[in-house]
């Protein structure tokens, strides 16, 4: 009894790849979905991967997420409600489960085989909501989403946001890998002298899957920021360690008193800003930036959390004014190439990591 | 003495075909080109079946449209001025009469044979200003435009307005015919509860060109705005009734207390709400919305039309964020099945007048 | 040691013409790219003929113009800062001179030989910044550009600003080269009787790159205006002179009391009303206007010029306006012809000067 009739600017010939579009997006991984508290009493509708994708949180404290459309009309689930056992259609009432079964349509008792949408594997771990994209539609995942236990560490507090770029993803990559444009981007919050961090030594390895990049500033001058947030006696030992995954990158900065501990003695005291950094592409020329900071106050914590968000927020402001003026800057200018020069040996590896996972998910032919 | 010199985004190329794009839209009908009010002292440019027209009134009271473009440098006519016997353009002055020809060049004494610009046929009927559009450019009318004794009806008073859709004019039709929505798209107005808008029995009927669907509540509590507009008594007995036509719906809701009369008596009284739903293609992909409401207070009448009025544009208001949701999620699930349901009987029997309709106005070849 | 990796949207073949888009505008020439002031501390991105520049001032007080793109990673120049000697970038702090030779990476000692981009030449004259288009991208300058004396009279005060139009800029030169749209266009600032505008006699004299239109007005009445900034007497000789050249326009008004000179003698007294007219494509259908109107009161200097500038800026406003919608309109009945009037003698010379410089800079095949 279905009508296609044919509606303007909508194709009515279906979708002939049963798979996803392969070699666009590493696959077969986790990407970060969502904040944890994102996910409260109303849906979040969010592209992810090209896939419109509704997310939402059922009665018993489960994270769900369904194709973003009501199978009937279309409308997307996202205008809708959320319920205990599922998400109602804000059109004509329809009700889907977590695994995108309808299993209520108001005023009709029998629900047609066909009234479903595709639901996609999602877990909610350290207060980030995951979502696995298989090369295939229904590829079961196989491994769990990404540990990232600072997020639930009692000695430490964070906050963070989600922001919505016009830039595909990679350029965001480059950009953390890359602590040299603090002395020029961020000269209004924590850059600083612009030739310190030009100058400074870094180690970068590597290996099929991560990035590690590291700078240490022995014996330096804490920054103003430091010296709010933590009681340092005199002039401190600094690390800025950046770790590049292809779902996200960890960067940990932090200083103690100097000459009192080994920098890289992973129990180091003093003081620490943890970020996360989750880099979701919306489509192959937008992403979604999941981050958060956090650290470790002794004292006053709720305000240095505080301050110490804002400060990486007004940051983060920054760097999306430059990279979106890059993006479409590099488009203008498309085919003219790229110098590369010292500090593009962490970006550059991290680019050759996507590039590889790309082609591994593609199929052989 | 024509120039014709390249302008970049301008196609020289004179448009060869002589007739309209045929398939687009039912042809060889009217359609809702304005409401009566708008036609006042100033040009209505609007873009009607993907044609740029100007509206205006001439100085004998009389509606005239003609293509919305100055015949010397292509300035939208309506951004000119009304006189008694035509439109000036604002730029050099020209002035076009209601059948686009130029009568007057400013400081030129011959005009050219060829300065002259289409016209349409148009009829003012019942407040409501109606356009032909046929199969060819220069078809004749062959009836005259619908009626809508309504407006012109001493025991009604109405309002209403034009709304701007980015969605094609079918998806507002369907929305229409199926009252069942009422439930999930207005719970914060004329709502009410939702399975009795889902439950209620409802007959369709319809022909080659008209759809009526008609639903009875009878013995039902009356809802606040009937409560607040009527003098009811007790329990009533409700109707609502679609009528739908290619060029715009007839939706007539009421009561009368109940157990008083037929409520299928043409002349029963109580309280009446009575919309007029005209829907004019823009474009494939939008569209015009000329709607009124009237009722029939019989106190207090100014204020309990306003309200009426006010309450219909809110609702209104909610359909638009919906449709123009669910279009645009079309696009993005172009490809995808639509199931069925109970609800869509109604609006599907349209669709296939209109696809019959289109067809029927293709040329046999 | 280049990585080039794929980025959506950003094509990785290098552009295959060495030189410059031939056809689509005169080159070879001169066009206005900035007024002089607006070249002080910051740098001035600005598209000219399809290509991204970026337009600074250097410490010894010249001006320079590169390619508005780093050649690290493609931020625009015109997002960094101004130093003595180059604009430095504001990602990594890369230094360009105004040759675009990078000579300076932050933290590295050896710079690529590559490592620079495109400059262009640029000469500032009359307070006006000129940038060379040659046929390619390396042809040296053959000429000086434009003189424009106005600017450095000391009897003349004056003032301009830059626009910004989405049209191409013939639809600007049609509209200067035309004055009798004064009448309709600017019935709210000068345009007074529409029909001594449209009746005055005027003179038309052209060459192979300029056009003259001459309108003179003997024996009239002086507009408020007019008599507002200068003692005039009684009734006055006006002249309007328009100079049209393929890079910009001087429209020369004014009056002088009657019967006290010839008004063709170029050294006539009276009030006058000088204005410059720069047109430099941005895109094939956008473009920059730069426009000044000098004066020469001998009185209240200050408060004249406020008062002659600012109505100058109004009229310009109504210029925008109707010449944005006329090429919307025109791009929506692309393919309809236009109909000559007896206005556009001046303008279609014009046009056709420019067509023809067009079709010299094709190359020979």
């Amino acid at each position: 009894m279905t009508v296609s009739l044919y509606i303007p600017g909508v194709s009515s010939t279906p979708k002939d790849q049963p798979g996803r579009q392969q070699g666009a997006y590493p696959l077969d991984m986790w990407y970060v979905a969502a904040h944890s508290k994102e996910l409260a009493d109303t849906p979040v509708g969010r592209t992810l991967l090209n896939e419109p994708v509704v997310l939402f949180r059922l009665g018993n404290g489960e994270v769900a997420a369904v194709e973003d459309r009501c199978c009937h009309r279309h409308l997307p689930l996202s205008a809708g409600t959320v319920e205990a056992t599922g998400i109602r259609c804000g059109y004509h009432g329809l009700l889907f489960d977590e695994n995108g079964q309808c299993t209520e349509i108001p005023g009709q008792e029998k629900i047609p085989r066909k009234a479903k949408v595709g639901a996609y594997h999602v877990r909610e771990r350290n207060q980030l909501v995951w979502i696995w994209f298989g090369t295939e539609r229904d590829s079961e995942p196989t491994c769990e989403p990404p540990e990232y236990k600072v997020h639930d560490d009692p000695s430490f507090v964070f906050d963070g946001d989600v922001y919505h770029y016009n830039a595909p993803y990679q350029l965001i990559h480059d950009n953390l890998l890359d602590l040299s444009h603090l002395g020029y981007v961020h000269l209004r919050t924590i850059g600083g002298n612009a030739s310190i961090h030009m100058n400074a030594k870094l180690t970068v390895e590597s290996d099929d899957t991560s990035v590690l990049v590291v700078r240490h500033m022995p014996n330096s001058e804490p920054p103003p920021t430091y010296k709010a947030a933590y009681p340092f006696k005199d002039r401190i030992d600094r690390w800025q360690e950046v770790r590049f995954l292809p779902s996200h990158q960890e960067i940990w900065t932090g200083a103690i008193d100097h000459g009192t501990d080994d920098i890289t003695n992973p129990n180091r005291g003093g003081f620490h800003m943890r970020g996360f950094h989750g880099l979701t592409p919306e489509t192959s020329t937008s992403c979604h930036y999941f981050w958060t900071m956090a650290t470790n106050p002794t004292q006053n914590i709720e305000e240095i959390k505080k301050k110490v968000v804002d400060q990486t927020a007004m940051t983060f402001d920054e760097d999306k004014v430059v990279i979106e003026a890059q993006y479409e800057n590099m488009k203008r200018f498309a085919g003219e190439p790229m110098i590369d020069i010292h500090v593009d040996v962490g970006p550059n590896r991290a680019r050759r990591i996507i590039e590889q996972l790309k082609q591994e998910n593609l199929p052989v032919t």
